[in-house]
């Protein structure tokens, strides 16, 4: 529709589809909160004030009376794919928190499926009422290439990456990080430019990047960052222009100490958007998404407006959006939330594109997932199925105990650490120890290139029966399986690879809990309802093997080897020392 | 050059080309003021903080001790050719107060050489180290079609709007009224969303609009305004997401008024941004330009950061221009200022792409004005000279007076109302009547077309003796003459056109003083001193022939038809009603 309705409707001539009375107007323009009405026709705001002149017959009404009106919500950094929702599930659980845009570059579904896999879940999530901002999945094509480790058979290739950038929808780069800046890739280089030349945002990834590098990250382009974790950490970026993303999610906690640049180094909060990152299902619903955010970022001592503003008006003009959304004025997109009690940021009704999505706290729209193709099907193909010895790791000494390394986890972190421990060597082969936690952890090969097995030995799950095991994870989201049987171990690796991929927790053989990925070997293909109960009864499964983590398959995927993350990880061949590059031996 | 030199002096491979050291930074993203240094390669900041590791032996250092720095100021409203400079003077005198970005449309020399006029004045500006956001001349092409007056040959037309709006070096579109918009005219309405699918801006021109043609304006596209008069009218725009653009200039004076929403509405002042508008020379070199605006806002309890902030950082994000210009952080252009007393803010040293400009106030880089085409010459031609006769006001009734119509005008104000005298009427013609101030004002076509001069009278001017004259106006930048007596007024038109146009003041048949403007019959092709001298003689000439005005050139303009402005106006044909918008006749 042209704006020539709108002009209609704003003087009169025309009356309004929708038109929302009786609220108070959280203003990010002005951060002032006053009493005003809003008009909408097709999918804009046609008039915000006094709507008396733009009601007709046909104008549906809704009453707002006790709540606020603020724009929809917008997520500056988070991947879809973490959420093991298919596109349209993934929509829902977002819009029933309120957050009506999100940034997406669909990095995981890239690794797999590569530009035709990107742009069908980009088409995909299209068709649903959330708006995403389309940014070229950097890291789809980098993967573990700084290591020096090759990426997935169908990965983007530089050419791929122009080609996305290029899409009329797209508006950026998607977290290149420091180092090919600093030492000047020119795959880096040249898509730095590009996207400079067409004034797209390149948001960034400077995870505790600072001083001379950060300067040089900033000056070739990178405008944002998600990886603040420190209030000091957050000035020096705005200092030097960068937009911080403050993030909140299952990966990171990070709000609360990143606000405080805010509101104990009383930095202006115009340069501060939100983010989940990554954000699992439980959490998605259980305790919300950028409405999270803001209550935290309000209890910890932030204006409420500053805190809306910080979730809409702010990241649409980071995101270069704010002619279509960010704020309640004529000619944006009408993505309006009503909200109960500003502080507490309870989201009662959600309008999107001018209609109405969420209403009262439930979900109405009518969304329909997609016939998926059998090419996103199947995409978990081992070159034979995996046998209990395939698992065997051997001692090359003749003793009856072997020092080994091993993979060290801790809660809460996604660094990783060589630890050494001395294990049972039985008939020459290496045991686990349940009783020093020391668990044993492979990664197959799901390409069907192969029958190369990563094997090692991982400590801090704390599983004392059976196994667990995932298709998600950074290096190729091969399967990765930790036990302390090396049967339970194959049944998992066999079982994952049969469903097309997922989450699994096994014992004894059986499979006592399951969320199925057959998507990509990455997402779910059932409804948000279904997700949710899987998961929590295969988190329940998990800790009654004996794992108290929150998050085990996230634990597990940081436990394969990331970018730099960590120190030592695990890779398709074997313990992989990431500060040196190299495969290192288990038995030292 | 590209990026990877100032990510190699980021990381201190290559040394800066200059480095800025001791000063205090005027931080606009957090909103703070801390010491700083800043080093430069190229064009570009490359590195802000401590710069030891980027000096090298040919770094060029600048002390800043004691000094502030700030970016480099933007204007986001203002028409060059109304300061009768031309171009690489116009600069010059902008930067010399630390200007060192203006938006740009050219609009008076689109009126008279079109499309290719503008392209000459823009290239001009951008072999300047003044910076020009060009915007597409709305109005050029518009001028007074809506009042049915058909525009000047050589005007833009449809196509060439759109050409020019496809330039890569163009912003957007300079202030499209409203009218055309809420009357949905298909040039503005194809023009609007052309620019909005660029995701160009819009200035908007929204003089005195509220309510609902306000929120029709906007909900069309128009992004800005800088009309605002009142802090009421300035709040009601920002509500509705106008940028309000705070002018000073000479053609009005608003900034303390508009401010009054940020100091006393507390409006959020992100928003706000600076213009001139109109800035004529004598006020450029005497009272300043921005800067003046930064001083009036501080002084009218504007906190200095968020003053500097609206100068700079909010101006650049508004115009999409943010990656080059508007702060100091590595990556973006050079410009930066340094300023003695911040809340006095006197500019001492200009650097601008890098290098310096202005250094203690002095001008020291070399700028060099090009060899003007002789087509920008000689553009005011006349059928054949005119003669005294031509000007007689014929009074149909053999009477010995006459009541007549007069233009009435008022000091400081660009209205016009129309008055009703009597004057004394000799061998069948009305005579001016210096008593009751009531001159004779003609218009004289410039464009060879016809000998149809349109006459009439004007009151308000108090000239006592002689004749002034202009090539300056919103109806065909056509000559306007003024005076006591048709002798001297015949005299100044011929002189004036003899010059190629220009301002002028004669007395008895002789010049008393002349700003020649010979480019376009608009720009002054002298330096800034020369047209300075010029105009300051000029004035006191127009003075000492008994007008008090301000500035009475620009009055003299707005006696002249210019859109929807005044009551009655002098237009080529007579006498002209502006609101039944026709010609009316002089004897009542």
């Amino acid at each position: 529709m042209g704006r020539e309705k709108l002009i209609d409707v704003g003087v009169g001539r025309v009356p309004a589809d929708l038109v929302i009375r009786g609220g108070r107007l959280v203003n990010v323009h002005t951060a002032q909160i006053y009493p005003a009405d809003v008009a909408i026709k097709g999918d804009r705001i046609a008039f915000v004030g006094d709507v008396g002149h733009t009601i007709g017959e046909k104008t549906k009404i809704i009453n707002a009376k006790g709540k606020y009106l603020t724009p929809g919500l917008i997520d500056t950094h988070q991947h879809s794919y973490e959420s093991q929702l298919n596109m349209t599930e993934y929509a829902r659980a977002l819009l029933l928190h309120g957050t009506t845009t999100v940034t997406e570059a669909f990095y995981g579904m890239g690794m797999i499926a590569g530009i035709e896999g990107i742009r069908f879940c980009l088409d995909e999530l299209k068709r649903t009422p959330l708006r995403v901002l389309f940014l070229v999945p950097v890291l789809a094509y980098l993967q573990n290439r700084e290591l020096g480790l090759p990426a997935t058979p169908n990965a983007p290739t530089p050419s791929d990456l122009r080609e996305m950038l290029s899409w009329p929808d797209c508006y950026g780069l998607e977290e290149p990080p420091c180092l090919p800046i600093v030492e000047k890739d020119p795959v880096f280089m040249d898509l730095f430019q590009a996207a400079v030349d067409k004034g797209k945002v390149i948001t960034g990834h400077a995870s505790e990047l600072r001083g001379q590098e950060l300067n040089a990250y900033i000056a070739a382009g990178a405008s944002s960052d998600h990886e603040s974790t420190s209030p000091e950490e957050a000035l020096e970026k705005t200092r030097l222009g960068m937009r911080i993303s403050a993030r909140e999610g299952s990966g990171a906690s990070d709000v609360s100490q990143v606000i405080k640049a805010i509101t104990e180094s009383k930095v202006d909060s115009r340069y501060f958007t939100f983010c989940g990152d990554i954000v699992e299902i439980p959490r998605l619903v259980r305790t919300g998404h950028l409405d999270y955010n803001i209550r935290l970022a309000i209890g910890s001592g932030v204006n409420p407006i500053a805190a809306v503003q910080i979730a809409s008006v702010n990241a649409a003009e980071y995101l270069k959006a704010e002619r279509d959304i960010g704020s309640i004025v004529p000619g944006k997109i009408g993505d309006i939330l009503l909200v109960h009690d500003l502080p507490k940021f309870a989201v009662c009704t959600v309008i999107a594109n001018g209609k109405i999505v969420v209403h009262d706290g439930d979900f109405i729209a009518k969304l329909e997932r997609p016939q998926y193709p059998s090419s996103m099907y199947s995409t978990v193909r081992l070159k034979r199925p995996v046998v209990p010895r395939d698992f065997a790791i051997k001692s090359s000494k003749k003793k009856r105990k072997a020092k080994v390394r091993v993979i060290g986890v801790t809660e809460g972190s996604l660094i990783t650490e060589e630890r050494k421990v001395v294990l049972r060597v039985k008939d020459g082969y290496v045991e686990p120890d349940i009783e020093q936690d020391v668990l044993k952890i492979v990664m197959v090969d799901r390409y069907d290139r192969s029958e190369m097995i990563g094997k090692g030995f991982i400590q801090g799950l704390g599983i004392k029966e059976g196994a667990i095991g995932s298709t998600y994870n950074a290096l190729y989201e091969n399967v990765v399986v930790v036990g302390t049987n090396d049967c339970d171990m194959a049944f998992a690796v066999n079982e994952i690879a049969r469903k097309g991929g997922g989450f699994i927790a096994v014992q004894e053989g059986s499979v006592r809990a399951c969320l199925e990925l057959p998507l990509f070997g990455l997402l779910s293909d059932e409804s948000l309802e279904i997700a949710l109960a899987k998961v929590e009864k295969l988190h329940n499964a998990v800790r009654d093997l004996g794992c108290s983590l929150k998050s085990p398959f996230h634990t597990l995927s940081f436990s394969c080897v990331a970018g730099e993350i960590g120190a030592v990880k695990l890779s398709h061949q074997g313990l992989y020392d990431v500060n040196r590059r190299r495969v290192i031996d288990t038995v030292v």
